[in-house]
Formats: structure tokens, sequence, C-alpha cells
């Protein structure tokens, strides 16, 4: 027994396990024979390994052959405008692999000889084909796949199949989850035989960041979406301005950034953007871009008086806040002034251009404030020369009139093609008005009530496509101290993984419809408003619900949290190998001990 | 205007800040005389600056010295024994001015010529007198300090007096916060004059980081310990061990962390803990030791019986766990094998050894589940065999007499001297019973039950000196969800940092006896508890919160949170620039705008 300043134990561990009832058991090691590590016992046991999402079927073996990373070599059948988009897929997967190691350090690591020839000289031949050329995610994309691991001898052959890019690159996520690092060996090992069939159950699975509360550097988005890669969510669904502040520097419109982002170093680029994009695409993710209006706007717009354009923007961080918004700062469109459609039709052209190519836009469109309105003296001139008087049904129709004509800009922006458009529920999706406003085949509406809300029910017999962002469940934000005044936050409590987990859209609307409307939900989404959080804390807020949400959407099980249990913690620590701050969620003692940490 | 993949706008901002009743209010800057940054105005508006925690009396000047960190210079009067020490502390506070650069990275910054003349020949010259040899941290300490800057032409000079080393590294701290990285000149900052008179209203401000429930590297033990520097809380609470793990590698006893670590590599060495020892001493901190017994036992302690030793602990992991303890896994000291006592005997030893000199222990000492005994055949035959009986009394009696038996161990590792013990509320200490159980001479009650609880007057009113940590505010891991079964954690909601500031000792005591009974109360504690925290998220849970426990137990505010709340916003600012990855508590707007964020 060494003693002292070393790093670590120089004795194996007492301790080892066994498959026992699908549960990885720790006992005693006194020499018994079929103990195995941790990390072996998980790959090989519960009834799908640790994949995360489960897949909709997998077979799996339960014994696992020992190779080294270098071992791994690519062939692959696809449409050339597919094979580069493969290849770099394919470097990000060995990558990860690398990540396994305990002493991966800044994309390296040095994997020590000497190894037993039986394990240096094992090869895993990965095969892949491809048989799309898309190379861009929609709603209609194909995410199959089907991945077969064999092995005979000293060679593990991985078969992948899948009719796009995006499909191959989930099979690559899945194959990650069947190797794993050996603890006591120094070598990877991966399951001997597997065969998953594996599609998702929705076409969008999202996640909402907001940049604007609180600004994240491109490293912490890039991490994010490194992390929703690995848990095949497939929108990054980027909410970048919002009243408190303007991040996103235009070529066209740069005043916009100038007087609206924090500083000068909280600020995206337009290169930035378009770097996203293309990082978000080779992980399987669209990113979509979010302009909230007409309200949700403010810091950034106090240039256009100056410019000779007038006032863009009204209530901009007026007092009391109480009175013309939901939360400081305020700020909403100045609807009488028609030089705001000349400045969004700059903001639309270049963000389309930016996030090019577009198959979804993010309008916002929530929380507009008529008391704003209502109390500017401009607005309600122009609202009675114009004769639409002053009630709240006049400034719903002229809100709905500002959707339409920005509508119509994005769709000229967009060459003149159309692109389907996503509106947060609002006041114009209540009872009785969404179909006199919103055109259900021009329109996706993204659902932020409670799960219990009967508008859900409306909106779904109206035959609106919807997204799931119940804040019940999915906004990750809830449940922490209050930021205005004392208390706790609006939304509290706080949603643990398992609520995460179990909200499903299908039974949301099948108990307020008696239907599931399958053909109708597209997805979902969870949400971090940023008011209390920024790069610092945020993989722990995101992480591992995320995950949760994840599997909501790729498998939609109709089993519960605690089915996922054991492999959402196991997942956890894979989300951490890979550089992500996730939150635990049991002691290490209960991923060590399955099934021992009940209520 | 510099468009592209630049770093950050090569223009002013144009934005600009003016102190106004306090406040730094944001203004257009259109060449308006009297605009600063944001950095110079919050060091020089507002009564207090923006030091954290509040000093007692501190009187500041409104205007700055601008010069470089090389400017700065060290002389001292101390005695000889404290040199060594302040030398450190004052490398230190130089590290931490660095620190404030946004380009800094591991522990090196470049400072970019060329300056103004008038910046890089400006001195500032620190002159610290420290009148007391001690360099060891008792509950007695002196940590008081004053500290006065002047500044005449081109010479700024700080002179600390203080009576011990801990007040002088504390004026340090406070020095630091009166300096700041000025945005555009790339400068440090400094206020002109300033006059500060301040001690701690407390001797004991604590933080606890349990290590036993997930375990935490010695790097995240520095980083929490570096950032309760910055706040002068002065006790790291090392709850080290626990059922779940025992991560403590003692020489003498080496099974212990080899059955009960999570993992090799989750250990620490004796050398680790004589290390931290020395980190926390040379930052203000004493490194209290906790020992829970003898309840809180149970992994490491599995060995007793192949050593020939017996069963050392009983009910260790035993199912189902809800009716032997608390929380998964269970275990308890075999009260009836006196073999406990000589393992005991040389945990003690080792442990006050390696935390030496230790001026307080803690045994634990709650929670105990009188079921687990009672169930276990060679507790109940020895208790029936001693005529003990198996009532609660009896098992509460055994109990006491296991206390007073560690308790006299406790004195002979440390040669006889008595150590003044810490014990947590238990059913030792409720009604009734503490004093039949408990002398309050030679034990400190540490409060954990809510700051309602009619105990805390019983305890006051039999003289018992205490130290609160009452969960209803100072348990910083509530409020998440349930780690066994589903919903919110058992002490949810969550505690915002007003709850945690506005939680004030000696108003509970007040509210409770109609006397604040100062004399008996130390002071106070946060409590992590790592259920659902490990390292990759454990600077949010613990700050800004830890920040707003600091100033209760620091500066003992008659005011209530609004009244800090700005200054804790830019402290949480300082924290990050620190390495400390505190979490954001409002939009960085709210930051820029003091005062427009109020309910």
């Amino acid at each position: 027994f060494i003693h002292g300043n070393t790093a670590s134990f120089n004795m194996p561990s007492p301790w080892g396990y066994q498959c026992l009832d699908y549960k990885c058991v720790k006992e005693e090691n006194t020499g018994v024979v079929g103990l195995t590590t941790l990390n072996e016992c998980k790959l090989t046991c519960g009834a799908s390994s640790s994949l995360w999402p489960k897949p909709q079927t997998a077979q799996l073996g339960k014994t696992t052959a020992q190779f080294l990373p270098r071992a791994i070599t690519l062939d692959h059948v696809s449409p050339p405008t597919v094979s580069p988009l493969l290849l770099e897929a394919f470097h990000l997967f060995l990558n990860n692999l690398d990540k396994h190691h305990p002493q991966y350090s800044d994309k390296t690591v040095t994997w020590s000889e000497p190894w037993d020839p039986s394990v240096s000289s094992h090869m895993v031949q990965v095969k892949v084909t491809i048989q799309q050329p898309d190379i861009w995610l929609t709603l209609l994309t194909d995410e199959s796949y089907q991945l077969v691991v064999e092995t005979s001898a000293r060679v593990t052959t991985v078969t992948i199949i899948a009719p796009t890019f995006f499909g191959a690159r989930h099979a690559l996520e899945t194959l990650a989850q069947l190797i794993a690092y050996h603890e006591t060996r120094d070598n990877l090992m991966i399951v001997t035989s597997a065969t998953v069939r594996d599609a998702p159950a929705f076409p969008y699975r999202g996640l909402l960041l907001d940049t604007s509360r609180n600004y994240f550097s491109v490293a912490a988005l890039e991490r994010t979406i490194d992390a929703m890669a690995a848990n095949k969510l497939n929108t990054f669904h980027w909410h970048i301005t919002d009243s408190h502040s303007f991040p996103l520097n235009l070529e066209s419109l740069p005043n916009m950034a100038y007087y609206g982002a924090y500083s000068s170093n909280s600020i995206y680029h337009p290169l930035d953007v378009v770097h996203l994009v293309k990082y978000a695409r080779v992980r399987g993710i669209r990113l979509l871009p979010e302009f909230d209006a007409p309200a949700h706007v403010g810091n950034g717009w106090q240039w256009g008086e100056r410019q000779g354009l007038g006032k863009l923007a009204v209530c901009v961080n007026k007092e009391p806040w109480q009175q013309y918004c939901v939360e400081p700062p305020c700020g909403q469109l100045n609807l009488a002034n028609p030089n705001i459609y000349k400045v969004l039709s700059e903001i639309y052209r270049e963000m389309i251009q930016l996030f090019a190519p577009v198959d979804l836009f993010h309008y916002g469109g929530d929380e507009v404030n008529l008391n704003c309105w209502n109390t500017t003296e401009e607005m309600t001139s122009w609202m009675k020369a114009q004769n639409y008087g002053l009630d709240a049904d006049a400034y719903y129709g002229q809100w709905s009139v500002f959707q339409e004509k920005v509508r119509q800009l994005v769709t000229q922006a967009h060459g003149g093609v159309e692109v389907p458009g996503i509106l947060w529920t609002s006041h114009l999706t209540e009872k009785g008005r969404v179909n006199k406003y919103l055109n259900n085949t021009k329109y996706i509406i993204q659902i932020w009530t409670t799960g219990q809300d009967a508008l859900i029910a409306e909106l779904l017999q109206k035959q609106y496509k919807v997204i799931f962002s119940n804040y019940d469940a999915w906004y990750l934000d809830c449940g922490g101290g209050a930021w205005v005044g004392e208390g706790n936050n609006w939304c509290s409590p706080y949603s643990g993984w398992q609520k995460v987990y179990d909200n499903s859209p299908h039974a949301i609307a099948k108990a307020l419809t008696n239907s599931t409307h399958a053909n109708l939900i597209l997805g979902g989404e969870a949400a971090l408003w940023t008011e209390q959080i920024d790069e610092e804390a945020v993989d722990a807020r995101l992480w591992p619900r995320g995950a949760a949400l994840a599997e909501r959407l790729w498998t939609n099980p109709s089993t519960g949290w605690a089915d996922a249990e054991y492999r959402l913690i196991h997942h956890r620590q894979r989300l951490v190998q890979r550089g992500v701050s996730a939150e635990r969620i049991q002691p290490q003692w209960c991923h060590q001990n399955e099934g021992l940490c009940y209520a």
C-alpha cells in the first residue's frame, strides 16, 4: 500500500460489479470470477446498456472487446455533398472517444503502452452508408439509422446505414455510447454485438437559450451545442435579442449592437453566427434564429431619432416598469412609425443571410403590453387618426397587421420563398382569437403556458402545428430566488429531471382533447431564460435535464422516469467527460449501487 | 466602425456613468463632462463604494488615481513569526489585482504599454503594521484592522494597522476592493482617500462542504477557500466523511479509504490535508475537521471482521433504508464492540495531527436512528446484558456515553489538552434532554433546525454557545429536484441570497427569548450538503449566496438585503474575475442600471 502524495491508490479496487436482474451490483472482489469494472458492467447490463436517448429498438451483446482508439477505421459510401460532413462528424466521434480517458485535456491524450497484444491488434472497422444528398436539416429530414456491431476474432465491424447524414451522425453518437474506457486496462472497450434500429419520435427537439438577459460567449454556445449533439437534440433556438440587450452586431445596422450590447466584448459578430450555423449542422442541429417583436425590444433601438428615422421603439426603459412590461427594462416597437419596417427589413435580410439556409423563422411575438402603446402619444394619435380606436381589439388588430407585414418582409428576405414562422402563445392566440389573427398554414405555435391550459386544446382542434414548451415542466430557469424583490422566482418550483422526463406532449394533448394529435405536435423544447444565469453556471441548468427532455422527444417512451434513472445517472457522467459541467442528480454512491436510492 | 471577426468594437462605448444619489446612472456619452466608466463609478459611488462585506465604518473619497500593478510596494513591521505569512498574503493580493484584467489567464497577464506618464509614474505604497505574533486563528483572535488611503501628487499611501495577521489580510481584501481595472485605459485605479475601521460582528463565520456524498478535488476545495477569503469568511467546515464514502486516506488506517472511497482517484491524501490547512490559514481561514459519529458512518468500515476486530459498523447499506436511516446508505457505529474505540482513537489522532493546530473539533453527532441499533442483535444483546434496557432513553444514554468516550479520545489525541467540541442539534439536544447529556462548557451546539424552533430558546437559556445553520435559510442545497423519488428535495424551496442575507442570528434569538444572547452566539455557517452537487456546479451553489452570509456575519447590518443589492451584484462580478463561477442574480442590465430592477 502506497501512502502519501500519489495521485491515487496503487492497488486494484476491493470492489467489482456483476450484472444481476439488469442492475450492476457492487460486490467485494475476493477473486470471484465474473466481476467487472463499473464501466464494463454499465456497457453490458441493463436492457438498453447505457444508451441515451434510448433507441426505438436495440439488441445488445453482453460481452466486450478491448481495443485502442488508433484501431478505428472508417469506410463510407455517401453522396459527394455529404462526404466532407461525414468525415468531420467522424473526427468529432474519435475526439469524443478520447475524452473518455481520465487524462484527456485540451484535445489530446496519451494512451500508455504496453498493452496485451490481443488488445493492440483488435480492429474496429466502421462502415457508413448514407443514401441521400441532404446537407441541411428540415422538419422532413429522415433522421433514422441502423447500426449493427459484429465481432469475429480480432475484428469488430460496425455497419451504419442511414438515409441522411443526420441519421448517420446520430448513429455515431450511439456507437460512442457502446464504447467505454476500461478503468484498469487503460484501453477502450466496445460491445461485441449490437443491432439498433432507431428514429426520433418528434422532428423538432429543441433547446432555447436567451443571450439578451445575459451574454454568453461563443465558446459557451459551442459547448451547449456539443451537449445537444450528445443527446440527439436537433434545434438550438437562439433567442438572440430582447429589451435588455442587443448583442447581434449586424453589418447593415451597426448601431443596434453599438447602442444595445452590454459591452464591446459582449457581441456576436456576423462571422460568429456563420461559424455557429456550420458548427451546429455537423452536429445534427439547426440554429433557429428568433427575432422577438413587437414587444421584447428596447435597448439597441435608441438611435432612430438621431438618424432621422423618428422613434423606433417606445417605452424603452420606461418607469415604473410594472405599468409597461412584464419585467424591466420595457420597450415595444412604435407601430405608428413606418420606418420600423425599413429597419426590420434590414434585420431580417441580414439574419436570414447569416443563418442560411433557414427552414424556420421564429418571430417571438409574446407579451405585448397594451398599456405601453396606449400611454404613448405618438401611438394613440396614430390609432385615432386611422380611426382604429383605442380598445384592446384595436391594438390586437394592429399587432396582427404588424405580424403580417413582418412575415412578408421575412419572405422577401428569403428570396420570395415563404419560411414557416413560429410564434409564442400570446394575447393573439387566446381563446377565440387565434384563427382571426393567425393563419394555421403559415404559423407554428410554441406553447409556453402550463400543460393543463385549455388553449392547447383549442390550438390542436383548430389544426395549428405546435411545439411544446409548457413552463411548468420545460422552463429550466424556474425555482431560484426572485430577481426583482424577494422570495422565489415567478415560475417556481424547480422542475427536476423527473418532471422534465415525464412531460409528454402526446399525453397532454390526449388529456385535453382525447387525441394525441400526433400529426400536429412537431415536438418540444426546453427554454432557458437567463435573467439569473450566464455562462458561469449554464451547463448545470441545462444538463442533465436537457438529456431528460431529449429522451422524451427522441424515444417518447411509454414508461416514466424511474425506468430511465440508472441510464441517466451514467449518461450524466459521460456528459461531464465531454466537458459539460452537468449537475449531479444523486450521490456517487447511487451510481455505484444501482437501485438502492429510491423513495 | 470595424466589422467582422474582431474581438470587440473598436469604438468607445456610447454610454457613460454618473454618480447620482449614490447610484451609478447610465447616460449617453455625448461628450458630457463627468461621465466615467462603470468600474470607476462603482468604486466612488454609493456610501460604501463596492466593498463587500461592508466595513463597520468607512469614509471614502470620490476620486481615483490611475496606476500600474508594478507600482505597488510593501513596507511592513510585524513579528518575525508573521512576516512570511504576510508576504505570502501580499503576493496573493497582487495576483488578485492581476485577475481584474480581462486578459488574465493562468496566473499571468500582460499590461500593454504605452501609458500616460502620470499613470506609469504613480506609486502605491502599502505599509502594514501587525502587532501580535499569532499565526493561527482561534475564536479569540482579534480580526480587526484599520486601513487608511491617502494620495498626494504621484503617491498613494496605504496604511494598514492590525493587531493580528488575520486583521491585516482582511485589510488587504478591503484594499483590493478599493482598486479596480479601468476598462478603457488598461490600468488599475485606486480610490484616492479612505479611512476604514473594521472588525467582524461574529468570531465564527463558516461554510460547510460535504465531501462524502460526492467527492471534490483539492482544486475545487482551494477555489472554495479562495472565494471564502474574498468574503472574509473564516471557517471552512469540512464534513469529510459520511455513510456514503470515506475519502480521507489515513496513514494509520488505510482500509478506511481503500474500502470507503468512491474510487482510487477520489481520495484526500494526508499531504493534501496538510496543504489545505496552510492554504486556508494564509487566507485567514481555519480548516475545521468534522468526523461525524456515531451515525453517518458506513462505507469504509467494512473491514473490521476480516481484521479480527468484529463488526465495527452496523446497518451498513442495510435495506429497506427507510427503516434504518434518513437517507441511503445507512450505517451506525456498533456501540457493543469496544474495538470501535481503538479505531476511533487512531482516526482522531491522525486527524488532529493533520489538521494541527486544531482549536475546535466537530463531532457530528446527528441523526442517530434508534431502530438500526434496536434491530441489530449484537447491539440488543449487549444492551440487555448490561441491563440498560431497550427503550429510547437507554439508547440515548449509551449514545451520550459514546460521546463522552470520544471526547476523551480527542482530548488524548490532542496531548491531553481539551479541544472545544461542536455537535449538531439532535435527539440529545431536544427539549429537556440537552443538559442531561451534554456539558455546556465542553460543547458548542450547531443549530440546523428552522429559525423558529423553540429548541433555540432552550439552548440559549441553558447557556450553550451556539452556531446558527438553520436550514430554512442557510442550507444551500435546498430547492432542487428530489434525489430519491420525484418532486422537490426535502428542504425546498430554494433560499435566494435575500433570505440568506436577512437571516439574523441575533434577531432570531431576540424573537424567541427577548434577548440577542450576543455572548452565546458565536456566529453562523451555511451548509452545502452534496447529494446533488459535485465540483462541476459547486461554485454557483455557494456563490454569491455565501457572500450574503458573509456580510450577515461580518457586518451584521441592521439593514436588509435591499440596501446591499447594488454592492452584491458588483461583488459577484469580482468573484467571477477571481475564477469563481458564481451565479448571476440579475440580468447584466440591472448591473448597468442600478435601482431599476425592483419589485
